[in-house]
């Protein structure tokens, strides 16, 4: 690679819409500048505060340093992010009596979540993120949150496959191509409900993998994450994994509600958001470097071990490269600790000798289809997907 | 099986000597008589209270209620057992400055775990039991905690593996036989410290997968579970998995510490703890329902899915089989989740419909190697290794 920034002129940075300056200016994200935190909010009170950057009082990330290395990430410490308030803590009350619709299925119904908690149980280990992870490193500072690395994380679900509940009401009706989630929020009266509910389609293809979840990390679901019943979407970004379900529907076209049609799409730059523009569905092959950390010290010269998560959306992860040169020269990581299935990420390690200056340090995964992350992000105007293992660089000075 | 406990009359139990009475009266651990619980201790306030059953300030076990189904048990619900007060949490304050001496290899010295942590990443995931869980089912009341199932859990460790260290520091020396680790706890004065002081022996077999841990669940290891550094055994009793562990040695003979001589040795009726019987090492093949449990209101007759945990020690488990009738007939269970590794526990769950009345609910476990669990506990009178299917049954009422 020819055109790691460390080769680049000022000249040649700016000219390529700032994403190089972007990815060198990471620090700030996880800098003193946080050094008056927002609070935790209320049904947010339980997580771990210095784990956490509070950007408002529905999004907060994981602070990349905050990252560990046992593949699972502690409920405490996972990112939050909600496009409503959650509603009142009251309906984790009665669990059990948490009534489902199921809808587009032969003998359409609705089931309390006990009548679910019959029909099956699956556990699975899932990267869940925001789409717009990664959005800080976009040049255009696209409107929303400036999330780095740490809206995501990779935690354990456990449930009810919806396939499981789909036999149980005699399959899906003829003609349907999506699934449809409609989350429990409440809503303002007076409003367009579907200019606000947040309620998602995904193509039927997901029914395969698709979990009616109660459970998280062990624990009863929160009211944070979704409790008490979230759909999951194994290897779909997080927005289509529905808290709070209440309807469940097999449709033969996408919903119009506006976070659907309009919202979550991958809109070119100069354009404006439509539903023929792709949505943000399955999660495209990523990575990136936990430790060391941007905002660190100097290191001391020596031995180095360099640490991170891999994951492939639907697919597993095969390898992943490092370069301690910003690209130039790539060597392949260790992939370390159990893997937990194609949909939870890896934890890959680098050992290495840093002599004294300034370093690169970068990784770049490759799925079990061969599809390599690539060096640039894919620009849209909302700042999602973003997979570019250059704007996920961490620099390092070494004493 | 023709002589479950539902076929036995009242004087063939007693003449059991009450083993299968301590069985049916399972449900008395989890039960109101703790309605008023002890309070957690300082160094465990972090716990959630909710789910654990306090038995002293150190020991106190998960409800087995409590357990989830994701595989991994959360931090905040796992048990604690130290055999001493933990020393001051100011031992956490630099982390990376904990000094481990190692010994009985060609270069023996102390390592900063600044520098352990450049050695190498290895990750695993461990079922974590102490040997005397189970205890309360043992007829005769053995000294000690009354531990019914919940002096266990399934946790992720991350750290380097010893035999990284040993490779470092030229190998281990000639004629060693054991690996002995020796805790951080610090010791009243004036006393012997061999009386006292936490330092077990294992064979150097378990070298190949122990671990120098920092890390759990994704976590900075806490005070509570052996924070800064643990010595991982996986496959191993608890006790050997040495907590703020100073010393490493690699020694031609098992310690004579009390701990390691005289206690947790498998000591047959009516004989006194002898260095010459078998101490707790590997565990062994174990399954228990969690769901549903023992102390439970009656069941609305119908479909009900019956879930649990089983762990093969340094194996991992090949089948599961859940009985309704007290181990009359038996059914294979389906193995749930992701397989974490021999080491780990696998989750099992069993779907079945159940007609009014009282039901003896059973499970056993079959290990890689084809073990299968017993029936019948080993007597011992310390109480420990109880992997019998019988005392670890759940009785449920049907209305």
């Amino acid at each position: 690679m020819s055109d790691s920034p460390s080769t680049l002129s000022r000249r040649q940075w700016l000219g390529r819409g700032g994403a190089a300056l972007a990815a060198w200016s990471l620090g700030a994200w996880t800098s003193p500048a946080f050094a008056q935190p927002r609070p935790l909010p209320a049904y947010a009170a339980w997580k771990d505060a210095p784990s956490l950057i509070v950007h408002s009082n529905t999004t907060m990330e994981t602070r990349r340093g905050a990252f560990g290395t046992s593949v699972i990430t502690p409920s405490n410490q996972l990112y939050i992010r909600n496009n409503l308030p959650p509603p009142e803590a009251a309906i984790l009350a009665q669990r059990d009596e948490w009534v489902l619709e199921l809808v587009g299925v032969a003998q359409a119904r609705s089931l309390r979540l006990a009548e679910l908690k019959t029909l099956g149980l699956e556990t699975v280990a899932t990267v869940l993120q925001c789409s717009g992870n990664g959005r800080a490193f976009f040049p255009g500072k696209p409107s929303g949150t400036p999330w780095t690395v740490g809206a995501a994380g990779c935690v354990v679900w456990s449930g009810v496959p919806v396939r499981n509940v789909v036999k149980a009401l005699g399959g899906v009706q003829d003609g349907m191509k999506f699934l449809t989630g409609t989350g429990g929020e409440k809503l303002p009266e007076g409003i367009d409900p579907k200019s606000l509910v947040v309620e998602r389609s995904v193509p039927l293809a997901a029914l395969d993998d698709a979990l009616l979840a109660w459970e998280m990390n062990g624990e009863p679901l929160s009211l944070a994450h979704g409790g008490p019943l979230r759909l999951i979407v194994p290897g779909y970004q997080g927005v289509n994994n529905i808290k709070y379900i209440q309807r469940l529907a097999f449709t033969a076209r996408e919903t119009d509600a506006r976070i659907m049609a309009h919202g979550y799409r991958l809109t070119p730059p100069g354009q404006q958001p439509d539903p023929a523009q792709p949505s943000v569905w399955e999660m495209g092959v990523k990575s990136w470097i936990n430790s060391p950390q941007p905002a660190q010290e100097p290191l001391a010269a020596g031995p180095v071990l360099i640490h991170g998560v891999a994951f492939g959306g639907v697919r597993g992860v095969q390898q992943v490269e490092v370069s301690v040169d910003g690209g130039k020269q790539w060597k392949p990581a260790e992939l370390v600790g159990p893997d937990l299935g194609r949909f939870a990420w890896r934890q890959f390690a680098f050992k290495t000798t840093l002599a004294s200056g300034t370093h690169l340090l970068v990784c770049r995964a490759t799925d079990t289809a061969g599809q390599v992350q690539p060096q640039a992000r894919m620009d849209n105007t909302g700042g999602y997907n973003n997979t570019s293992w250059l704007d996920h660089g961490v620099k390092v000075q070494v004493a």
